[in-house]
């Protein structure tokens, strides 16, 4: 098994270089002295070191199903499980279904494909336009798959949102099919513009809704969730108990408590929103000053900026980049089988305006030298 | 896949239920206030909250690591990864030695075993004495599967301690048949006599070393570790990015800062053993005035007592404990191929004295009972 080249990028590089490589929430805006001020309160029970229950801590699934109830996808207690973080949400459900076969976008998140491989799922990749998946192509394969996993918020690596249509279309397709929605949602909260409905609010039978605070409060807190009807979350919690027995308690009780104040909580959302969108429009600005070859969808949420830079291979790009300290992840790392060598992927949330001119700078130098040795060549 | 008896039990019962059941710490001894003084430390700084390195936070495991090497096993924290509780590390190792066959000792850990089922393994079975496991049995079976899994100090289920002799004879197998000792190790510090030299010290090149946090410090912080050579380490990492990214951030931080003042660790894990010996003796007094037919080795450290009640089935007994509200575990569950229904675990560091009494008169009770219906229809 290899490892992911974005965390083996991200394990080599130091505190001087330009990343837009990883999908780091920017730390200046983490609320860590709310946060501080929950686990003292938490902490101050000793009780909250013990073992817990393996589906997670009731009051916080309690809080996270009123989530979806309110925004009109209705949904208790029982539905959630609490992992650690999505990632290990999207292991239990693949470990569960392992040698099945998978539809998947084309290009997709590096760590499913990762655990797909993994637990030997068979990668049924149809291509992911701005506006969703390609549908046509999409039933095709689901016909044969009747599984899918699909990111329709500000998508992981390209920033695409499927639009209400396609969304309609996808839970047709999966209902007549019968076969199940694998939905990935941790960007969901970082909307721009408005919030998106999720295709599983029209599957509730039928799909698997994977949420994470990584990307709203705090990753290293390692907790996401899986919401299901029961029928289907229940026969994963043997898996959940086989793993780690449970997610970290500690941790489970801190969040709970920071929640509790939920006007709070809607206050920091807003607010990352906010300054995500800022920091976007000004990622968006020096993209077009600097290196206006690049060719992209305005992203209206999440944290990535994708598209293409013509007439070069992005292998030689990232190598003299990380020479002069700017890491990014090349297209071709998200796509099952790799065809194309002139995408990129840039995240926008990390870096301050500072560095992120700095860091354009130092591409755009490097990429006008790549192209006029290719053409050179040619 | 089935889930484990003890799990469920546990979310089956109540704040009334006396419990013999978990391998749960004693939450009087829990440092929780100490806890929450370094967690009041590192929220200070947002970056712990941030994403961090998949082997672990490297402060921590540079402790880890200094922690054997002062034992006299040299070790560097290029030698420690950092999981997601011992349970996890469990899970890495099978799960790349999926079907392999392994060699493990009867009665075992459930959850081991669960994983081993998971993973594909085949497991071989090797009677446990109280001194260790049958030495010429464990040879022929090492002999075809060149993988085991032991627990030397204090196992789970049965209490028993290795011998030094033994320990040395199982070293002496593994280092000739060029195979691998996965040694988990969460009860080592638990000891009321003295610390046994962990068999992985003789193998340094031959084993994962597994340890564990939950029973020394705090379960709900899910932490634990392997410490193996670089060479058999490394191919674990993308498994680990695959499963869950890393393993709670916030969560190492606060542990690491706890472990900086190593002279108040000492003095806590020197006052677990002292209260948890003094609870043994409690449970030994009460189980030998109340419950004299129970046959079992008094435990040298841990937290298990284990033994034979001869003339019934545990089966039986264990439902009508339930109803009185007394819960334990039949030794059956312990067993690949259960063959006996006459052996019980009792936990003795979760309950306080008077629960213990209490408990053990309601199971000398029925036990008599139950004695008294097998003799009527013998």
């Amino acid at each position: 098994m290899k490892r992911s080249f974005i965390r083996e990028i991200l394990e080599h590089t130091t505190n001087e270089t330009i990343s837009f490589a990883g999908g780091l929430p920017d730390e200046k805006l983490f609320p860590h002295l709310a946060l501080r001020a929950s686990a003292q309160h938490v902490l101050s029970d000793a009780r909250s070191l013990q073992y817990g229950t393996t589906q997670g801590y009731l009051p916080l699934r309690n809080k996270i199903a009123h989530h979806y109830t309110v925004e009109g996808f209705e949904t208790t207690a029982e539905n959630i499980m609490i992992t650690s973080g999505a990632q290990q949400a999207l292991d239990i459900i693949s470990r569960y279904h392992h040698h099945e076969a998978i539809t998947i976008e084309a290009p997709s998140y590096l760590g499913a494909m990762n655990l797909f491989d993994l637990n030997q799922l068979e990668q049924h990749p149809v291509t992911l336009y701005s506006d969703g998946i390609d549908i046509p192509a999409f039933e095709k394969s689901f016909s044969q798959t009747k599984l899918t996993y699909l990111i329709p918020d500000f998508q992981n690596p390209t920033g695409y949102t499927y639009t209400q249509e396609k969304r309609e279309q996808v839970a047709r397709i999966i209902k007549e099919q019968q076969g199940l929605l694998i939905e990935d949602a941790p960007y969901s909260e970082l909307y721009f513009k408005g919030k998106n409905q999720s295709i599983s609010a029209l599957l509730p039978q039928q799909s698997f809704h994977l949420g994470s605070f990584s990307k709203v409060l705090a990753p290293s807190l390692r907790l996401g969730w899986i919401r299901a009807d029961q029928k289907i979350l229940e026969p994963l919690f043997a898996y959940k108990e086989a793993m780690d027995l449970h997610s970290n308690g500690l941790s489970q009780a801190i969040l709970d408590h920071y929640l509790t104040d939920q006007h709070r909580y809607r206050s920091h959302t807003a607010l990352l929103r906010k300054m995500y969108s800022k920091k976007m429009q000004v990622f968006k600005t020096y993209l077009n000053e600097l290196l206006p070859a690049f060719e992209y969808t305005v992203p209206e949420g999440g944290m990535f900026i994708y598209g293409k830079l013509p007439g070069i291979s992005t292998s030689a790009l990232v190598e003299s980049a990380l020479k002069q300290g700017v890491v990014f992840v090349p297209g071709r790392e998200f796509y099952h089988n790799p065809e194309r060598d002139d995408e990129i992927r840039l995240n926008f949330t990390n870096c301050s305006a500072k560095e992120v001119y700095k860091g354009l700078t130092i591409l755009a130098k490097i990429y006008k030298k790549e192209v006029q040795i290719n053409k050179k060549a040619a």
